[in-house]
């Protein structure tokens, strides 16, 4: 985290029914609302994006067919939340494969109101076609929930144009904000449809409530600290500019890959047309042999950590976050110690991973 | 919030699944339980006061009777919340006036499973008889769930002595950390009696894993920057003691009642012997013909803020706080701006209230 959001944590309370609070909240909203590519209704949860993800679906599946796209953990997720919900149906490709459109389709034929979608699923460093899920949604009328926790912000997110009806985003991810907040967006298609009974915390017709009056509020105590500290990342946000901060996240993304590709170490997911690498999470394959936590331990020696596979890719591979303010330098640093790793395990490398991401880079 | 609070915020983010959260989480619950008076479960969790309301009725709740007693705006919340999740009847009496047990009593023979409970009910300056409560729920076996948001950390709570299956609190009221986080305690008696379906983010079944492992963790990304400011809050109430500190709130309360009393204002609420003023919050009825925001704004200028009623009681009483970090002081100097707003809007006072609190803290 920057040091201008850390700071902006130390000061006395502010009151949340106030005009100070509103303008904090207001600013949160006009920089994401850009960040998402949308111009629906937009709030802040005082909650990780878990919550904001739950949000989506008890406040609109209640008592409906889902259709839940997963390749990774947090498609996995949002299908478990779905599951106590509403009538949830798994649309599962193992983790990093594509999804399959197809049965998508056949879930749509078959009724489903509501699909889920994770857009850049981190747990396999994958990226989703959201357009192509959102005019599947459209055409057959359903509901479109859209996990945009680790791209909007660092990734290029069009949720209007893509018919996204329900987005959520985390404040910890490419925001560049401290741990604790989520935000979504809802569409006017979305709140014509809203189910009953909702979850009370998140009840979103609370929010929106709250947030009409002449102050912008949240209905239940905010975080105030955490609001303080996202509405200083979104002003850096604004002042970098959204395009030059995807296109800085992308750079720092292919630097990374052209590492992978200089020591000869694949990458995890598996591509077709439709999807791509994520460009704020890398995951990469262990070559055989090298012991995962060995491994993770060397780098973390030099005061730098990366990520382990979750679950059952756990061993399996390894992964780079280029999220958030994530410098040039940070990478560097970072695929350095990689290649020190991988050597010191015992890989032998096919070419500089390092000297490859730098030519990317400079 | 005292400065080492704050200050506790502005370092960089830690990894929420490594030792150090792990122990600041430990520290966040021992001290804890002391507060709540409970050696049962208790977990953290990432969300306000209403949260861990909605995690109380949630997880034990779904499809049972519950009777729900009222005298406040914040029992009527828990009212809300149960009609959401089970079959809810509302014990109630006007806002500020004694519980009706009996009512309780026939809810309880017609079968009511659980009972909810504000202990410390803010909005009417009240104090509920808790353990009374609690004897009637252990004689005809149903849980007990108590909202101690705004008692503990700052008056006696017993949640184990009284039989309470299920407390909460708030971070932001007597344990003086930033807004954004509450805890929540659970009795075997109450593991034994989950609900289904619970909500997601606020499972508590995934709580109780992710705090049982060699690490103590969270299911979901908590809000670090809380934890290391409830840690830090936590620490300062252990250096206080936690006698000492209900013993100070006693004191500030009674300060400001007899300062009310020399003004010859009534306190709101009506007791009787089983009810109490509340020691953290004193609501006052306005003598007749003062405007409530313009007496308010008087005080305001004098960068003091006390709040108003709420709902139906807006106009009707004030309520001055004295939970968490207030000092002596503060309260004087509070007491001095509301005996000088008194008569510039042409209240005609007894005595002198400043005079009279100044001899209950001297």
């Amino acid at each position: 985290m920057p040091e201008r959001v850390r700071a902006a944590m130390v000061r006395q309370a502010i009151n949340h029914r106030g005009q100070e609070f509103s303008t904090v909240y207001g600013d949160c909203v006009r920089v994401l609302r850009e960040a998402f590519g949308t111009r629906n209704d937009l709030f802040v949860v005082s909650g990780s994006g878990t919550a904001a993800m739950e949000a989506a679906v008890g406040n609109f599946g209640r008592g409906r067919k889902i259709a839940c796209l997963v390749n990774g953990k947090f498609g996995e997720r949002l299908y478990k939340i779905s599951q106590r919900y509403g009538s949830a149906v798994e649309v599962a490709s193992p983790w990093g494969t594509p999804l399959d459109l197809g049965r998508l389709e056949e879930a749509l034929e078959g009724g489903a109101e509501m699909v889920t979608l994770v857009h850049n699923e981190t747990s396999a460093g994958i990226k989703n076609p959201a357009q192509k899920v959102g005019g599947l949604c459209r055409k057959y009328d359903a509901l479109f929930v859209m996990d945009g926790i680790t791209s909007v912000g660092g990734d290029e997110v069009r949720a209007d144009e893509w018919g996204a009806d329900v987005v959520v985003v985390g404040s910890q991810k490419c925001l560049a904000a401290p741990a604790g907040l989520s935000a979504i967006s809802v569409s006017g298609r979305a709140w014509e449809r809203m189910t009953e009974p909702r979850p009370f915390y998140l009840d979103l017709a609370a929010y929106r409530k709250s947030a009409a009056g002449k102050l912008m509020e949240t209905p239940y105590t905010p975080a105030v600290p955490l609001f303080l500290a996202l509405r200083e990342a979104c002003l850096i946000m604004e002042e970098e500019g959204l395009q030059a901060r995807v296109a800085r996240h992308r750079r720092l993304a292919d630097a990374v890959r052209a590492a992978a590709g200089a020591w000869g170490l694949p990458l995890f997911p598996c591509l077709d047309a439709d999807h791509a690498y994520s460009n704020t999470a890398t995951a990469i394959s262990y070559p055989p042999g090298i012991d995962d936590s060995a491994f993770r331990g060397t780098i973390k020696k030099m005061g730098i950590e990366i990520a382990g596979g979750q679950d059952h890719l756990k061993g399996k591979i390894f992964r780079i976050g280029t999220m958030g303010a994530v410098s040039a330098p940070e990478v560097l640093a970072t695929l350095a110690a990689v290649q020190f790793a991988l050597a010191r395990h015992g890989f032998k490398q096919k070419g500089d991973g390092v000297m490859a991401a730098a030519e990317v880079l400079g």
